[in-house]
């Protein structure tokens, strides 16, 4: 991780949820995980980075138990799925927090926006992780997310792996 | 800002908002301005971070409107303080955010913990942004930060400078 020093044994878990987390492209890759995104060569063209910058957030998250790695073929260039595992799922609010305050206070406002909605009772919300319509809180599974501006789209966020 | 490119034009507000405050010692130091620090020395001393960062990460909270910098005096060496703005204040849910996934997920627990109260009802909350208990919005002056391992204490998070 591209940090000046090891915050991971800081007595502050502010610190430490930075260490492991807070590196701009691990949470570019969350994003795209949240939004189904599962293999190498879709997070490379989904997010803009290049092989070398992805390979090691991917390891990254893998190590730090985010993401599960799971194999698909074998050869010259195995492939695999990189699904997100409980500890990726409950990132979700650190992205939504980022999106909040953009949408409030962030610059080109009018390039894209991202509406979050309980999945559930259908309100609109700007709180990272609660619906205050509905009080429910708000995970992968719950949540829509409505894309505009040059980036449309309405999806649901997905978290977890379908069991069975 | 140490990022590989520039994100802030892209049609995503969370790519946006990683942008602006989603760098390591931005986010470190918005932490000690939430525990009341002002001073540059001050920030120094509490994030770890050598003269050159803090002053090229406190410049560019300036420049993007999180912080005010008031004069103090002049001279050879000028002193100032630096005020959170209500952009500031608005990026708690960030930093709570990184810190309840820390304290689920992340590693050496043990070293420290920060718990979030609100101050009005009293009640801990595992919520970035909202008291489950009372309804209440979580912001800076409504919130109790209690720390606990090598790091003690308990403060409440200050926001906007008081009016008069």
């Amino acid at each position: 991780m591209p940090l000046r020093s090891d915050w991971s044994t800081k007595p502050c878990s502010i610190a430490r949820g930075i260490e492991a987390i807070g590196d701009p492209w691990v949470l570019l890759i969350l994003r795209e995980a949240f939004s189904g995104v599962r293999r190498f060569d879709d997070f490379a063209v989904r997010t803009g980075a290049n092989d070398k910058v992805l390979a090691s957030r991917l390891k990254h998250l893998v190590e730090i138990g985010l993401l599960q790695r799971h194999p698909l073929s074998k050869g010259a260039r195995p492939r695999a799925e990189y699904l997100l595992t409980e500890a990726g799922a409950d990132a979700l609010p650190v992205l939504h927090a980022f999106s909040v305050w953009a949408e409030k206070h962030g610059p080109n406002r009018d390039l894209g926006s991202l509406g979050i909605s309980c999945a559930a009772c259908g309100a609109a919300t700007q709180s990272a992780d609660t619906c205050r319509a509905c009080g429910r809180t708000l995970a992968p599974g719950n949540v829509i997310w409505s894309r505009g501006g040059r980036w449309p789209g309405t999806f649901e966020v997905v978290g977890l792996p379908a069991a069975g």
